[in-house]
């Protein structure tokens, strides 16, 4: 079963507006290699359709909302990122596609690598294959 | 005379929306040790009201629009930031003001090093000061 990660984020609020602070080790799991942000999604449009081998992300919408699907062989679960104190850490090896972008949607994705094409699985079947081997390795430990 | 550094961003964009991607050394000018973004900022507050003494910083409108004040004892200069391709710098001992917060904005900020309040300095004089013997120290080289 896929148990999502989620952060809840402390912000400095008062009168003057809402500050979120992240760093690494006190909030994030990870030192911050990368960033990326994306935003003016269309609302059906649907995104992501990769796993990565080694690369673990923090999912934040910094605005709006957005849905993210997260799949295994063998399970999948939607959660939805509605807050910009609300983090959904990805780790390595889980299929992930982000859909329901709403207009004002701006999602902020940290990350704990720096690019590197060769880290990604972009084909549902080469990613079923894949977690299948990691299993069988296990078995023959 | 204030000559503000903007950096702009590459956005990979298509149909399903844009993405902008910033890791060091290739899109930014250090590494990221902290992030903050803030937001839901009323219309009518004024923001920041310090400077640092070692940190560099990029500020980036990842929502809306804001306005960034950029001063020094003898020069002032207003920044609009309005774009999510668009980052703003800010090097060390550079006296900051933030204001006209748009109310979908949303202002993300990636930071050169983990938070340390010994590297504020919160008063307008203090800063005055300090910039003063700084200019006193390079006389007497």
């Amino acid at each position: 079963m896929i148990e999502e990660k989620i952060y809840n984020f402390n912000s400095h609020g008062d009168h003057r507006g809402e500050l979120v602070a992240l760093e690494y080790p006190k909030d994030l799991p990870f030192p911050i290699k990368r960033i990326y942000y994306i935003y003016n999604v269309p609302g059906n449009e649907r995104r992501g359709f990769h796993s990565h081998n080694k690369l673990e992300q923090i999912l934040i919408a910094v605005s709006g909302s957005v849905k993210i699907l997260l799949k295994t062989p063998e399970d999948e679960k939607t959660v939805l990122l509605d807050s910009p104190k609300k983090g959904l850490y990805i780790g390595p090896m889980m299929w992930r596609e982000m859909f329901d972008f709403s207009d004002d949607a701006v999602l902020l994705v940290l990350a704990s690598r720096e690019y590197d094409e060769s880290d990604y699985i972009r084909n549902y079947e080469d990613y079923v294959k894949a977690i299948s081997n990691m299993k069988g390795e296990g078995k023959n430990d």
